[in-house]
């Protein structure tokens, strides 16, 4: 089944198009998975260590919360590997837990090398590593995202090791943060921006992938702080799933998104992360009800705008 | 000391501009390094266990053998990665041993993300990341490559943090793979490349961090495979460290790189990476001895170009 099939499918029967995100920071946990982490231990266990315990614990509370209302998890990888190889077990111990709730996982990690690095980074979070004591599988998300700047030679290996297991690339088009501009919304002497040019990049890639569904497994990041561009993008890509991060802390607001939800309500999926998670901030109540509450409310507003 | 300055101090302490790249890769390794890692033992350890211990083997036998003849080691972080939580130890384990052989540490991770991600790949890299059990100390590196995709707000993070430690951040502004022109060489509606307004945005950022030697903390990554745009580049980069990947399996060539190595020969750090750890396979004899000759025939090469 292809990628874009699979999502496809993941949304139809979840009846949502909702991206939780998790961007754990470790000064900044649920109160729960602190205790969960538990004590120092004896010998007391370091701070890294109970770190990426709580990281953990924190996570698969937030999924359990809010995973019925949602159709996958976008982890963002920057926040495990500032816990270093303590991190990296927790996140791989993330990536289960929402598997195990049924959700698609997307490693938000935007890597981009030259291709035989490229390669080595689809092992990691695609695919598997041969070694001269065996195989060693990779985390086992079902997608990535990924940086173009280096070109088509190097998001190719992404994409041949995604076909290979049905999991998906989400090339970076226009990017939520206000400094985008500066680099992808520039014109270029032939016409378009920056941003544009890698839509057509994206178009074209993805091109064989394309499923049943009418759905590529070569995706997109637009962020959803730049609604006015959505149309356009649409336009340049019209069989991409768009993963749509920046509503809420960052600014984007669903409402705006309309465009992204075709060629099916599985054409776009909303990544909200610290709108959820810090949704008792701002709502009251325990972490867990707020972020379920939250989700809720995110599921339907967006469901609504494609039925 | 700024990062301009331990450069040019390390390159003239060493008579070196060369980086010595480690991208291992689990099914090639030096035989002694698989010998090193031992057997299963009992109970037997997964290979991901026995891999990663072999990765850093090798690693620290290339650093024993060419450290004499080098300023830094370029760690391929993607090389690590693909061996999960047990891969970033080893990583950790290698930047160490390059440290204690006096090397410069250079994690080539090309990352990029939004502010608050960019901030936490910092504390991975170069920093440290507080938590509720304590702060945890990142990788430790002396520089981190980093993608400018995302535009100014997105390499401020980096660029704060490296300078807070006398680190330094390496910007891609003309990477050494062929589809490098897919997008960095668009022409500018405003004229020009891409990759020259980010040689452009790379020299206004570096302004604030040019040391005594005339070298800035933001620094360059420019291939050794496109000769001829170097002039130009440093035109527009003038107090910036070039780092130069590509020379020898990429076919890059030190005799054209002369325009790099300015203002001082600190301007210039050349990356080998297969050239010198598969020397053994071209020149015979066993891979230590191998990586030592070529190392030291790169290094007086690039120094002549020089003096």
């Amino acid at each position: 089944m292809t990628f874009g099939d699979r999502v496809a499918k993941a949304v139809a029967e979840r009846a949502s198009q909702l991206v939780l995100g998790l961007d754990p920071d470790p000064a900044r946990l649920w109160p729960r998975a602190v205790e969960l982490a538990g004590g120092a231990g004896d010998p007391p266990a370091p701070p890294v260590a109970r770190a990426a315990r709580a990281v953990a614990s924190h996570c698969a509370l937030a999924i359990e919360a809010t995973a019925s209302h949602c159709v996958a998890v976008k982890l963002q990888v920057a926040c495990f590997e500032r816990l270093g190889a303590h991190g990296w077990a927790a996140l791989a111990d993330v990536v289960r837990r929402a598997r195990e709730a049924g959700l698609l996982v997307i490693a938000d990690a935007k890597r981009g090398d030259i291709d035989v690095t490229a390669a080595a980074y689809a092992q990691a979070f695609l695919g598997e590593t041969p070694t001269v004591f065996g195989s060693v599988p990779g985390l086992g998300a079902d997608a990535l995202t990924v940086n173009p700047l280096l070109g088509a030679d190097s998001l190719a290996p992404f994409i041949a090791a995604a076909r290979c297991t049905g999991a998906g690339v989400f090339v970076l088009v226009r990017t939520s943060n206000p400094g985008a501009a500066d680099v992808q919304e520039l014109e270029l002497a032939s016409g378009g921006t920056l941003s544009e040019r890698l839509a057509t990049l994206v178009s074209e890639l993805g091109a064989p992938g394309v499923g049943a569904a009418g759905l590529s497994d070569v995706a997109a990041v637009v962020g959803a702080t730049a609604p006015e561009r959505l149309a356009r993008l649409r336009e340049l890509m019209p069989n991409t799933i768009f993963l749509l991060p920046g509503v809420g802390a960052q600014g984007g607001k669903i409402e705006g998104l309309a465009p992204a939800f075709s060629p099916s309500p599985a054409g776009g999926l909303v990544a909200a992360s610290r709108g959820i998670v810090f949704a008792h901030e701002r709502d009251g109540g325990d972490p867990e009800a707020a972020a379920g509450r939250e989700a809720e409310r995110l599921r339907e507003l967006t469901w609504q705008l494609t039925s």
